[in-house]
């Protein structure tokens, strides 16, 4: 199989790079005025996800903007439980409600894997307007939410602070939310192999609430379900190339062995994880990607800078760092502020023939 | 020095015990009847912590129902911060309100580092008038926030979400951060040692936001300000007994083994860390407090036994461990449960003639 030019696609295959790429978590998104813009013209988020000329124009700003190593098809991961039969509506600033949220085995068995193909088939028409936009600029990543993530707002009905119908389905009747995860796991794994025949280049799954779970119970209802997705997905594109696949897990830096050994690529870790540490005890497995607090954003443009060093000494001259912010970049953020991140990125790891 | 005879300052300091004691973050609250009627009577939640004589009515009212082994001075955190000089208010549903929010050096100057018999001279009374209700059945912890999680409420000028205007400070300016860092270890520190004069037989540093750090930020911006304050406690009280002091600490795990060279005698973990490989992590150091996900009160009653001889288990028969929620129990829980997970403790850690 050929190597991959595009640095973001050998970095995350762990190979030489000339220097470290970068990409940011909700990097098309609310903090861009031009975003703003073309949400307007969509008429609301949800909108937006299922127009593919204008998702494909959002994806597109923050390459254009800033020259980032790679894009990221934009939607949303709760479009899978939508395209499974349940209700997604976003509330005002409320976040997303989700109707006739999951509370029994009928619930679960009443929905549906979707045919990615139909009941998706708008991603993958904006895939398709993406990759022809990008023109081979840089790689498009795809992604999903977790099973355990999507879950939580399933069985909660929306966003939650304290997760407590779920957490009392984990532990009393762990046999349906078992049924969930199970049905999500085919759902998911179908809309990401969809995703991957359809032209992104890398994928990413998203377990944005794993961190709110016991250890035992991470392995269990969250960690398992990823694997079983990654033993499933189709490794090759279309175009013969390797598609690398990246796990972030937020507030999952104590389970970075285990998700080393999950078969996936890249592991994305949040600001918590010492990433110095993180590379020694990946031991080579997989790549890393992250970790700058994107906190730091709220900083002068020097400290940022100098932040940016700190994260990138920290990994040190060793193949396999995809830089990152440890989570999503917060809307509030001014936009200079990632031009300048960007540039200290580029600056600081420029010349790593050593890489 | 005599050995204190009670099981919880006993597991504090590594003792062996009969069983396991039992104690609960947030035991005397709004999910008990017998709490929201003396709240009522007081009118609301501030003029409750300021009235002795019912602040020490619902102090005790867990440990009237449960039997717990340790009783908490009903408090919270944030009177530090008001008798610094900040006004402080709850709004209805809404969290605390700090007013005149720390932004400046000048504003770290203006605070006041209290005399506690002057302005906290409340909790004095409350802590006398608990004592003296309590008659020795149980021991009665003290606490404070940690300077760090002071300061996030200080800075943001009450709850926060993306804790943006403490990190920026943090990244911008650190040294302002610090002032107000170093004025709160002075606050503090006098504040626990007038506790520990009072009659407190065991304190509690609470960390609730540690966890929003970085690795280094952690160490540098929470732990090394809980370490003066360790270093400069009364660790024997008026009555000569040795004081524990237990450092809790949210999502911070990672950082167990630093905790433990604190100077602290016990280390509170949340749900997310392993309790068997924490105890080994502990390396004897110190005792281990938790850490049952406060999630599984809402399962059902055979479900919480199983799950409290899990943690149980998971110690081992070993001395140093005090059974806790991994975090504040939620004000929806049914009071039901927690009985059912105190009878469980008694039950399964009871006999431990090798603890």
């Amino acid at each position: 199989m050929p190597e991959p030019h595009h640095r973001f696609l050998r970095a995350c295959l762990s190979l030489p790079t000339d220097r470290v790429p970068i990409w940011i978590m909700r990097q098309a998104g609310r903090y861009l005025p031009e975003y703003l813009a073309v949400r307007k013209q969509a008429g609301d988020f949800l909108s937006l996800c299922k127009n593919p000329e204008l998702a494909s124009q959002v994806t597109l700003q923050p390459i254009d903007r800033f020259g980032l190593d790679a894009a990221i098809l934009f939607s949303d991961i709760l479009v899978v439980p939508e395209a499974m039969g349940m209700g997604l509506s976003f509330g005002t600033g409320e976040g997303p409600i989700l109707e006739h949220p999951i509370r029994s085995a009928g619930d679960v068995d009443r929905l549906i894997v979707p045919d990615p193909t139909r009941e998706l088939d708008y991603v993958m028409q904006t895939i398709r307007t993406i990759r022809t936009a990008l023109a081979d600029r840089v790689p498009l990543i795809g992604f999903s939410g977790s099973p355990w993530t999507l879950a939580t707002y399933m069985v909660e009905g929306g966003s939650s602070k304290n997760f407590s119908r779920i957490k009392g389905m984990l532990y009393d009747r762990p046999e349906v939310l078992q049924a969930l995860l199970d049905r999500l796991v085919s759902a998911v794994t179908d809309y990401l192999n969809a995703q991957i025949r359809h032209g992104v280049q890398a994928v990413q799954i998203f377990d944005t609430w794993g961190g709110v779970l016991g250890h035992d119970e991470f392995l269990k209802f969250s960690l398992e379900s990823m694997c079983q997705i990654v033993a499933g997905l189709d490794r090759i594109g279309p175009d013969g190339a390797r598609v690398p696949v990246i796990l972030f897990a937020k507030g999952c830096g104590a389970h970075l062995e285990r998700m080393a050994e999950s078969g996936c690529d890249v592991v994305g870790l949040d600001w918590t994880t010492a990433l110095g540490q993180a590379r020694v005890r990946a031991a080579g497995r997989v790549a890393l990607q992250g970790n700058l607090d994107p906190s730091v954003l709220y900083a002068s443009p020097e400290r940022i800078r100098r932040e940016v060093e700190r994260v990138l000494t920290a990994y040190g001259a060793h193949p396999g760092h995809v830089f990152n912010l440890g989570h999503g970049i917060a809307p509030d953020c001014d936009p200079q502020k990632v031009a300048g991140l960007v540039a200290a990125v580029q600056e600081f790891s420029f010349g790593g023939a050593h890489r």
